[in-house]
């Protein structure tokens, strides 16, 4: 259904930008988990407006409550049921989108698909939306630590418009990338991504770009060919992120200029373990892990809402302009780096636990 | 679940490529919809083998039977089951993946994750398995000609390598794309196109590329935020193709270098109509259709079972060398086009079903 | 999965009986239908306890909070999360809960299951948990009341132990049910049935019995065949109440000793429309509606917590003895007649909005 | 979906009565199980016509064929696609269902829901349909066998009309049930039931009656509260047959007259295993199983095709008789037996499954 997502691991998300709250409802966590709010709360921070000077000034520390599926601690096997009040709401910021549909924004669509919409914000299309997803991930990332322990999940700033990181995606850090506003592990080019956001926000404009993601140790085996290949679940979990507009995987689009012979991962044993001597592949072949990073890249395009004026039309289907008030995010990729995680996470998870589900006969 | 694709247009592929036969099954289609093989056949001979001589040379018609489902030439509303014989196999042909794992290909990521595989041709991996899908897309297609009469879904081969279609893709027809064997609708680029597959053939290599497709008068509202979004449900059912290794919608990745102020879509009234002045969104925002062209862009990686011999290691954990025999597309593009079609298909009919059954309401 | 139910309009449950609350999350209602907290507390005061000296004493006001999908007094189509807080929730009623399994109480198959149980109060298996249920089928009667206005359903006590109503289950009203506390329409049986409970009650013991419900005015052509035959889901619905045992639809169990000639209902013309002269199939023949009223029975066992001293065993594995205290019903049935109400208000308005994704082509 | 059951195990079922065939798709089913036609072809043996002089004299020998899914004996972990061909369809034998709707059918219901049916028999609602489940079931009995060795489930004729088998349902063996036609483990009651429905027969009439069923050494801890609990799945499973009516699970209907402290079932240590000294839950407590023996009870109607002359109508809506031709059961419960084994199976194989994915931490 639309706003539910995952197989074994499934989670449910709710909420608008303007009302009540938001928040996620887990069924198929596995029991026993230690789990508490202390588990969540990073990963909202990360995501969460006011972090830095490059994102949203929004005031909200959005601190989650765990309502169910935890007792004394650990996780019942229960539907974890986690919410996070809405509390720096301003409706008054957005009169003017009762009106005026904001040019590649949702307002037009939504309108036309349920026949009304939540103008007061984003309503469900705000990317406050995704909150649930980062804490739904959250518990998922427990799950995997348990069971993989050395499984690792990154995601990075890897461009700025035309402005590239540089430098070798197996060896990024999280630290490198925690480092700076932008969540760029290249320091360098880093300061430059910042240089550049300050820049259009200050000519009331936005920029998009990519964020690129590694998943490491990912043990071989998990993807369901033939429809829920891992890339094509991976690709679903991303572009169902606000703002995206494209997803690759290993070799990606530049893979498609190379014969056969420069693009296969040759096999090589290393000592009892088959690997690849090269990677183009991304960690997955036929729809299934063979144990080498998964490699992914994601495409964010410019924030929609801007403060410059545009052309635009009202809900009576008159032209009209429209500059946008409000406080926007004027680069959407830094708060998205532990959104492309969470997808990440959500995906693994569910992944693990349906081949679990599959391979239970003896070897 | 693995095999299952769809929510109300429910689809169940099976089969692998060397066995009894591939086939579909489809729960959720309507009833008295006037369906026979000759709906489906048509499609089914733009997907198979030995159509021309850039693509495999197997020999095997394809043909299909309708097992139930339909009575006297109109649907039940009962599951309809549609199965192709294979006809073709010649597992001799592939003695050698007994022992070898084919790199880049399914081999060892089957055998990681199932613990067995069926090494006589690709198994399920193998692109026969696209079949069910095609067959199904005919029957979705035509329901989508009931219901949307002008609703249109054109895919065509955009690059060969660095060899890039010219034109402009709002303009692309059917009968360009048909008239010629790359099925690439830039007449002057194809010969080209079909040169280089000829070259790489030649010397036992192979070539990939992009795909790319439109939907026109797409009715606007179609899509199902958060997760089931309509570009994320198209990115799981693009990337559930074999070979393929990104996706993008709309300005893709190359919308990362522009400004918001660039590449929002000016809205503007065409007489009561609401119409974009551009179209970087693809027609889609905010995860639902917004009546404008779709357009997306599918990468294909060159083929990987190729001629020439590759390093690779065998089942018993030694290194080793292999090439392949068998009769292998040099370049998939050309076959791959009804699938990007057919997946595209898929997903609209699905998600026009569930419009319906949402927009229940007086407005 | 677990806790969720239904295709299309979904409902995603969550909460124990001590913990921040309980709740639902509802994905799939259509938009732009009336809704307010008012529209649902009436359904769970029905349920509430406290409601009448023949069941808990528990102080629980129940009161239920919309925190999203709703946006000035309409659905706006996005999931609506519906939560009512714990608040008399005494963990000190339940040490011994900790230690001692309640015979044919949940404790010992949760244990087994999970690992781990919330021993403060029921946890999950409360019928606490039921007021999620409630709450979405006040949200589904509205959408029915909407597309189908004749549409009536009803449920009462037609049994507690050997005590049976008389009466005409087509002539039943809801006046008559709700005028007496254990929600039997035959006043006179009422009185005994209330007698009856007190009586078990004073001697720290429990009853069973069972409720019947009439579905009025439903129209032919529900249910989906195989699988979701409308009394297959039926069946399941109720099954999935706490403490239920059996389920019938029409004739039921008595039917099996009549003869074909006698079951059959014969089919007769009623002006335009097709009638049968009996209605021995409940409603329901091939797994769909006829259009005729839709009886069925199910069968609650008595509460398994009760006062008396009963053999058990503890979580150490020694025999042991236990004698419940906490406030618990003698008698579940009249509390358990609006939630026989809720189950099949959800699983009518999951397959009306079924049929009309299936119904679309013009007949 | 309509014609799919389960969430790990998840089989399709297709087909009609007059058609190509009918058949099942299997996914989820665990890779490297040994499997070929051998082991299904039992099942489907004792469910076809013409095994005995009590049940319809169609000579159907329901041979089924492997189409998918498995390699050299070995589940393949891919879908397993299984085929029966219908041989002796004789649709002259159904003219008159054309036109007039069979009493207490799925004629009528059928053409108000799908504006169509298949009239040349029974079409989807015919109970050929349940080949497909018998043959999944195999395969499901398969996978339990090597998980659950000594899990056993046994179905018998418990009634005929008001014939009653006596004997206590633990000591049930297979060799009894299958010693005589009617599938009653108790000889002497066995053949009065089929001296009854040689009767009723050559009255042109038929009969119903009860089903019961145990599932001995079932695993504690299968079932998925609260929507999924055991016996709700196995209500659903059980109701989707075809001329059911009832179900109960342990002390069922009979159990509402019990007091709780007559009801309750004591725990007691037996060696190291907690243990219940009565099984009036059924082996099933809080949706969930506690390790006793699963008991239950269908009821099936007489059939509702019959020679003698009934009143009904036609499709032109004019009142008629009708006296069906073609060959009918007299009685279906000796066929409906390895039916009700089959849904068992099925259910139980998928919680089995299921209770995997989620029990994968530590304990």
């Amino acid at each position: 259904m639309a706003s539910t997502f995952g197989t074994l691991f499934r989670i449910s998300t709710w909420g608008e930008s303007h009302g009540g709250g938001v928040g996620v409802v887990i069924d198929g966590c596995p029991p026993r988990l230690p789990l508490t709010e202390a588990d969540i709360q990073p990963d909202l921070d990360r995501r969460r407006p006011g972090q830095s000077d490059i994102v949203t000034p929004r005031k909200e520390d959005d601190a989650c409550t765990i309502l169910s599926g935890v007792f004394r601690g650990l996780t019942l096997g229960t539907p974890i049921s986690i919410m996070v009040r809405n509390t720096d709401a301003r409706p008054e910021a957005y009169t003017e989108m009762e009106t005026h549909y904001r040019p590649s924004h949702a307002d037009f669509t939504y309108q036309s698909k349920y026949g009304i919409r939540n103008w007061e914000g984003g309503g469900r299309s705000s990317a406050r939306e995704t909150i649930g997803r980062v804490a739904a991930a959250a518990v998922a990332k427990k799950v995997l630590r348990t069971l993989h322990p050395d499984l690792e999940i990154l995601a990075w700033v890897a461009a700025i418009q035309d402005i590239e990181a540089e430098g070798d995606s197996n060896a990024v850090t999280a630290a490198q990338i925690e480092a700076n506003a932008v969540r760029c592990p290249d320091a360098v080019t880093a300061t430059r991504m910042i240089e550049r956001i300050r820049q259009v926000r200050s000519e009331g404009d936005s920029v998009g770009g990519i964020i690129e993601a590694v998943i490491r140790n990912c043990p071989a085996g998990l993807g369901e060919p033939v429809f829920d290949r891992l890339e094509a679940d991976l690709a679903k979990a991303m572009m169902s992120l606000p703002a995206t507009k494209g997803f690759e995987v290993g070799s990606g689009f530049s893979g498609t200029t190379l014969r056969g012979s420069e693009h296969n991962d040759a096999f090589r044993m290393e000592g009892a373990r088959v690997r690849t001597t090269s990677n183009l592949s991304g960690g997955i072949q036929g729809g299934i892990s063979n144990g080498e990073p998964i490699l992914l890249r994601v495409a964010f395009k410019p924030t929609a809402t801007i403060a410059r004026e545009q052309e635009t039309v009202t809900v009576a289907g008159e032209n009209a302009t429209l500059a946008a008030r409000g406080r926007h995010d004027p680069c959407v990729l830094p708060r998205a780096v532990p959104l492309v995680e969470a997808m990440a996470a959500l995906v693994l998870c569910d992944h693990v636990l349906r081949q679990r589900a599959l391979d239970v006969l003896p070897r």
